[in-house]
Parts: C-alpha cells; structure tokens; sequence
C-alpha cells in the first residue's frame, strides 16, 4: 500500500533566482524536456509577463507529460482578479495549472503590501477562484508560511483556508526565508493538517540557508504532505531551494520512502539522473559540484585506503546505494590496481583492447595525471582522451602536420561608419609531403563576424587535401571556456563538442595561456579524432610523422 | 540552564580524505591556528604514521586552547595494545587526546577484518583502555554504528560497551557510509541513550550522501548527544562530512539551540565565519561556493524584486539571521527581476542619486532587459551596470573613443625549432582631438605568451594621454568566458574582474560573437569606470564625445 507523491520541479522559476542565472529560452525548453524524461509531475515555466524570456518560453514550451505550470501572485488589492494586468499575463500563457504565491505572515501584509489582513484574504481567494473558474488547477504557495504560522498561527492558516476553500488543489507551505528548521517544519505540518487542510492538498517548498532543505522536505513528508518542490542541483535564491537532485533518488531507493510511497518517476529514468544534473551544469557553464550527493564526481570515490581495499571485496560496505542507480561510477584511485582495470574499460569503449599489466597502461595514467595536473580535463573530453592513449599505444596516424598559422581580428568603422569586426586566417600545413596554404575569414551568413576561432576552423578544414572530403560533414556545436590552474599560472582551457553527418558527438580540449592557442588544440583534437574513424585504416601508417 | 555542546573539527584528518585534497604542514597548521581562533573544543590533526605530513604536523603544531587529538585505529587482533605499532605511532605523536575508530557492524568485522567479533571487543577495550593507562583523554570513533546497528543491534551496543568500560570520555557513533536519514539516526541515538550510554558521553559524525549530514547531526543533537564531529566548509570523503560551517552558526543563532546549550564559540568569533571558511577555500584553491548557507557570497543575495524592495523596508522580511553575524553582507543585485527601489539603491550605491519616479529609471530597466535578452549579465558585472546607468542619465564622460584595433596571433617554430605563439594588437584612440597609435604584444615575464586579450589590454592602456597615468594601477584577476544565447544566434560572454592600488575590484560584461570583441567591449568597461572614480570631475564634460 504506497501513496503517491507529486514532484514539483521550480528550476526555471525559482531556480532562475540564483545569481548569475538567466536562462535563454531555448536553454529554458532544454531543460524542461530533460525533467519531462527525468518524469517529474510539475514543470513552473516562470513568470510570464514579467520577463521577455519568460513570456516566450511558454509561448514555444514544448508538450510535456508533466504539468506545464505558469507561476504568478495574487492579485493586488482594490481591483478584481480579472481586472488584473499581472495575473492575466499569468492565465495568458494558457498553461493547465496556474501556482500564485501570496502573503500569509500578519507582518508582510503589513509592512509589504500594506495593506488590512482581510483584504489579503480576499485577494488570495479571488486569485485562486478565478484560476478555477477559468477551468485550470490552481495552486497556492504559501508565501512565509512558517515564519507566519509563528507569528500568528490563526491568520496563517486563514490564508491557507481562503486558498482552499476557492478551490485550490495544492497548498504549498513555502519556508520563504530559509530559517525553519526540519524538526519546526514537521512539528507545524501536523498541525497544520490537525487544523484541517489533508496532507493530500499540501505541499512543501523549503530554502537551503541553514543546509536542512532537504532535511525539512523529508521531514515534511514524513508528516504528511504529498507534493515536494525543488530545483535541479539546488538551484535558487541565496543558498538554494531544496535539491531535487539529492531529494528523488532519496524517495526511490531508501527507506521509509521505497515502502511508503510511488513517484511518477521510474528506475530507468533515475538512472539518467546524473546526465541531467551535468547538462544544467553544462548550460550554466558551471564547474560540476564533485561533492554532490549522488550525482558528483566524487560521489562515489573512496580515497582512504582501508575504505578502497574492502570496497574492491563488497561494495556495500563503504556505499549506501549502488551508484549505477543514479547513472554515476565508482572511482578508485588511479593508484590503486583498480584503476588500471578501469583504464582498460575506458579504452574498450573507444575500441582499444590491451592486455591487462601492459605497460602503456602506467604510461596513460602517469600521462593524464600529469596533463591533468595542467588544466586537462578527460572526463569530459572523451576524444582527447582517446587520442592521448593511440598516441601512447602507437595507434594514433599522423594524418597531417600544422607548420603555423596566423589569425587576425579587425574591429574598423566600415563604408556606412558603423564598428564592424572582421577575423582572418592563415594555416599552413603538410599533408601526404605537400605544403598547403589556406585562407578564411569568419563571417557568417547574417553578414556576422563569429570570431578568430570559427576563422581558423575554416581556414584549416579548407584544404587538407584527400582528407577535406572526409572532415565535410564535421560542424562545432558548443564551445566551452574556463580559466583555470595549469600548475602556478592562470591558463586557458577550451573544450569544443563537434558532431557530424553520420550522428556523432565528441568533445576534445586544448590548455594554453592563450585563448587561440587552446582552441587550435581542441580543434585539432576534433579533427584528428574524425580521421581515425572515417579514413580507411588502410591508408595510414600508425605512428608516422 | 544551558547544556555545553563541544565542538570536534576533523577538517585535517576526514576533511583530508576529499578527493584532490592534500594539505601541507604550514597549511595544516594554518587552518590549526584559524579552528582554535573560532574556538572549536577539539582539533583532529590527523593520523600519526599513516603519513608524513601528518607526523610533521604533530611534531609542529601550534599551541592551541582547544584540544589537539591524534587519530589511529583500535590495535589488530593477536597482539597486545602495547605491542602495536600502529597504535604506538599514533600515541607518539603526544596529544591530549586520542581518536581511535574501532569497528561495530558485525559484516566488516568478518568481512573486512577476517576476525572474531569477540576478537574486536577485545581489540576495542585493551586499545582504548591503553589510551587511558597512559593518562590522555580517550574517545572511540564506532565506524559504521548506524549501518551496524541496524544489522545487529545487540553486537553494536556491545562494542559501545567496551569502549564505555574501558575508561572512553567519547563514544561517537559514525554514519560512515553517509546513508543513514535524520529520523533513522534520532531513533538509534534514542535506543543506545536508553541502552545506558549517556548522552554527555555521545558524539555524532555524519557524512553527506543524501545531503543530510547537518540535520542527521542536529537530529543527534535532539536526541542527546553533546559532542559534534565535522568539517569546515563540509571537506571530506566522497560528499564530504558534517559542515560546521552551517551547523556552529545554527548552534548559536537559532532555536532550540540557542536557549537549550552553549558552546565554546563566542558570537564575537563566529564573525570571523566567512573569513575562516573563506581562508581555507583559498589554501584549496577553490572558488568559494557562492550558494554556500551563511558564508556564500549568494547567502544574502536577494535577487527577486518582490524581495529586494521588502529588503529595504525591513530586512528581517527575507533574512532569517542578521548576515553581520557571521561575517557575511547582503547584496542586492540588479537583473531583470529587480524593480525601481532595488535599481534606486544601487545607483545611489554608485553615488548616482536618483529621484523616485525619474523617467530614467523606466530606461534603465528596459536596456538592462534588452541587453540581457542579448546575452549581458548585470548582476555580476555590477560596474558595467553602473555605467550603461550613467549613459541613460548623462553621466558618463566620453574620455576617449577607440577609432579601431587589430590583433594578430601567430603561431611557428621558433630558432629552436619549438612551436612557440606570439600575440599583437594594435589600437588607435582619440583623446583630447589627438589620435594615437600604440602596439604591445602579449609576453609575460617568463617568456610566455599570454594571447589577445591580455594584448589588447597593454596596448589599449599604453597611450591614453593625461589617462595613462590614472589607470597605470588598474590590473586584471580574472576572466571568465561562457557561451550563451543572444537571440536566436550563439555569443561570447565575457566577464573581466579587474583591481586597483587602491583596494578597489570590480567586474565588467562584454557580448559578441567574436570573443576578441566581447572581451574588448568589457575592457573598456573597465577602463571608463576607473577613470569616472579617479579623474577629477570639473575636466569632463558629461555626455561629450
């Protein structure tokens, strides 16, 4: 007997609240096909009409399983609920289920909105009636639920009264500011169901700034509320909301949880889990959290010695849950004798079968420690990776070699005197014994200018002879940079993500000082990379220069 | 009536074992000296023997009013606790205080350690007994005592039992493998109370698996234990440990936690918080976690204008604590979100006084929501933000104007037959009516190229007239390149953080599709808002080109 629990994803809403984040519209509907996969019953969209992003994306939201939800606030006083310009650019969007936030702490009405606490129960009322008369599913987030319950528990829980008696299917009791601790939340939850709202209409939507949001989601749970809001990563305000990324695997696989209750997410879709969890990380551009529950590179990495030896006998003495469960890996050591079997793994994967106690085999790990220790990064280019071992092994075919080349970038008023930029550049290679000479500019179709690095990219796929052909289909699709520490000094790493014709996607990276210098390597990476799986074997001789 | 809680650090020994980490003597030391600033009771040094940094820290460590405590393992099976080795290294090291983790899961005793269980009881007693004989104060680490316990709860109280008979002033009951929940260890910790082992003889130490090290302590701290066992900034294996960077200022600042005890910890040390947990990011080398509770530099960022124009009324709206109690400050910082009061505060934080209602101010917000549409980012690069202010006000001097530049990098062997690159740009500026050409190429002192940008920077800042001499302080510390969406098209973001001689350090946006250009863009960013802070204002005309 398990009852069902309601996830409700707030990434694009409140997870936008984090500084420094501002997702486009086009990231805004990668993501919310990523939770649709992931199978999360709530997708908050944003607030449409009070930012351009917002608005758009529910006007190109792709069609989801999950309930596509428009986030908005209750009407302002002195108006109707239809007479108000925010809330209908709120219902505009057109979604199936509106959440509005409102006051519910005596103080904020006050001091706030300023206005009489019976008018702020009229407002939520006729926000959440209309929401309902419209025909969509209203939800009501409880805006500093429990630092008002404190305060004045009898108006709270009016609030959460008027919400319910207009029709609201979901109340969410929101710890706005981040400070109620996990044993208070469920203390307050079991009164609030006591006083009369069902754990079947509650919600719960906690802050991390205290680091109990996870905690005091759990713990309301355990009290009786059926839905649970959160963000992917913890994404937030300040310290974040609660993680949904550390909150869903904790409901699939520990206990009370598994007996207790069902999700709308399957094993299978956990399991992707830990991809979804990089690729926001991806798109905002942010270093993945190694220490992440679950999710994390170091997740599952035993470093201490007693821990690494016994975890090679039985994993389940130093692992509560098996990382598989979440998409992640074990990590031992490259030190340790495991982490040459994972080596040999790795190398399978990319097609290279040596024989386990080679020698090539110390020979990479000392080499991507090393290469590491200057900015590399090979967990997430795979391609490099690839190419680092061919080379160790003899397996890597020279193709073609870079003499030089030279990239120039112009910024001039042009005939109309307007600043306009123009990049140019020059590659010399040798190919099959012949030097080649090419020149490109980078201008796109637009008239555009896209840089020294699309320059050179041009320039060198123009010419290199009987592989031209071959490389025809290659396009870059991402480019990535972050200044990092290669040794004492601030380097440049850039890894470029390259696909092609035949459905391809792989990663390289370059490590240099200079910006231009780290993408040339990359590019070189992406190329080389393409070569070795589409030129006739054949034709090459490993190792030649 | 208040209980003493004590606080035990295990950042030099657990906090240690995170991946990548690996502390030297002066920066254990280092960390030492700030722990005891802070006032913790008990500092963990590390393992005497098991590494030579460890060994040199004891023989070096500072005198410090909390107790110093070596770390080692209960004795082997088969030999006395004075024939130990192991053991001896550990007692050699000549603390106060000895940590010895013993096991009390039934599993890794006869799996892990291939002994009798008996065998371990005894091993438990005679080490910890050893400890005592020799006059220090003795505490036993019970390894795996929640997973233990569960498994067999008879067999785990009994190791307890041995430790307790052997003199142990601590018994803490470890969470080792992370995957125990809050309500799990409340209900275990209840048991093992009423089993006979005083509360006042407990201590926790939990790992952050599920993201529930800090409430599963806090639970343990309900439940009657009065020893806490963590790590700075939350370091340590895997998802790392208990981070009493969030649980000593819970301890001293909330309830029931205030009223219930008291710690060691002064309220006039824990606002050295931010600073101490800060340090230790830069002996990491790590960016602090900007989202991290209390001490992020996002922990009282209020970005949401609904909150920051509560902010101004009563900050006590949106901020469960004062931020000025662990050495952290607010921030409210601009973005689409913001409204009239958020972007009226900032400007006169920029010194720019604004009246309400001003009709600039409605421009300022829809460039701001234009220019973010395009791919800018004002809150972090709040100078940027503060100058595309000064141009809808008719504030910004025009200075200079860049007539046009050009950047070469050119990469080929060099006499030595080595592929070496070498950066050069050229700029021509008018200041004054004057035009100037200036050219600088982009070697550090080591020889080594430091590509466009940093080209681009010297030769802009090499001839700017009677500015030359104001911005010769100006340096740059960082740099940061993200790939976003301006439009429908990908562009570079550029953020270049910049500093002064005079303590000043700020941060500017540049967007292009070329990164030269973006990167040029928030250069002169950078450059302009210096000069607007340091050139007298009676020799500029505002607006003036």
């Amino acid at each position: 007997m398990t009852e069902r629990l309601y996830i409700y994803d707030t990434t694009l809403r409140d997870g936008q609240q984090t500084q420094g984040v501002q997702f486009s519209t086009p990231e805004k509907i990668r993501i919310a096909e990523a939770l649709d996969s992931l199978g999360v019953d709530y997708i908050e969209g944003g607030w449409p009409g009070a930012n351009p992003t917002d608005s758009a994306f529910f006007e190109t939201a792709p069609a989801t399983r999950a309930r596509l939800t428009a986030f908005g606030m209750t009407k302002r006083a002195g108006r109707s609920a239809e007479n108000d310009d925010v809330l209908a650019a709120v219902m505009n969007a057109g979604t199936a289920s509106v959440c509005l936030v409102g006051k519910t702490h005596d103080y904020h009405v006050d001091t706030a909105l300023g206005i009489t606490l019976d008018e702020n129960l009229e407002n939520i009322g006729a926000s959440l009636a209309h929401i309902v008369a419209q025909g969509r599913e209203a939800l009501f987030d409880a805006e500093h639920f429990f630092d008002g319950y404190m305060a004045n528990p009898a108006y709270a829980l009016d609030c959460l009264r008027a919400a319910q008696a207009a029709g609201a299917r979901w109340i969410v009791l929101c710890d706005t500011n981040g400070g109620t601790l996990p044993g208070e939340i469920a203390r307050i939850v079991g009164e609030v169901i006591a006083a009369g709202i069902p754990g079947s209409q509650l919600g719960i939507h906690t802050h991390n700034d205290t680091e109990n949001a996870v905690a005091g989601t759990l713990a309301a749970v355990n009290a009786g509320v059926r839905q649970v809001q959160g963000t992917l990563n913890g994404l937030g305000e300040r310290c974040g909301n609660a993680n949904l990324t550390s909150i869903i695997p904790t409901l699939l696989l520990k206990e009370p949880y598994v007996s207790a209750y069902e999700t709308g997410i399957t094993h299978d879709a956990l399991r992707g889990l830990t991809r979804v969890s990089r690729m926001l990380d991806d798109i905002l551009n942010r270093v993945p959290m190694k220490q992440a529950p679950y999710v994390g590179a170091s997740a599952f990495a035993h470093k201490a010695g007693l821990h690494a030896s016994a975890i090679l006998k039985d994993p389940s003495t130093y692992e509560h849950i098996d990382p598989g469960e979440v998409g992640n890996s074990r990590i031992i050591p490259m030190s340790n004798q495991a982490g040459q079997s994972n080596l040999r793994r790795r190398l399978a994967e990319a097609g290279l079968e040596v024989a386990p106690g080679d020698p090539a085999l110390t020979r990479i790990l000392e080499r991507i420690k090393t290469r590491e220790d200057e900015g590399y990064a090979y967990d997430t280019a795979q391609a490099s990776f690839e190419l680092l071992a061919r080379e160790e092994l003899g397996q890597l075919p020279a193709f073609f070699e870079v003499k030089r080349y030279k990239v120039t970038v112009e910024r001039r008023k042009n005939k109309y005197n307007h600043m306009v930029s123009l990049s140019e550049a020059v590659v010399v290679v040798k190919v099959d014994g012949e030097k080649k000479l090419s020149v490109s500019e980078s201008v796109d179709e637009q008239g555009c200018d896209r840089g020294p690095v699309n320059a050179l990219s041009k320039a060198l796929a123009k010419d290199l002879g009987r592989y031209s052909a071959i490389i025809d289909d290659m396009r870059l699709v991402d480019f990535k940079v972050r200044i990092t520490q290669g040794g004492t000094e601030a380097v440049t790493r850039v890894i470029i993500d390259s696909a092609d014709g035949q459905g391809r996607r792989w990663s390289t990276v370059g490590v240099s000082p200079n910006i231009v210098d780290a993408s040339f390597e990359a590019l070189l990476d992406a190329i080389r990379w393409k070569l070795i799986r589409d030129v006739a074997p054949a034709a090459e001789t490993a190792g030649a220069g």
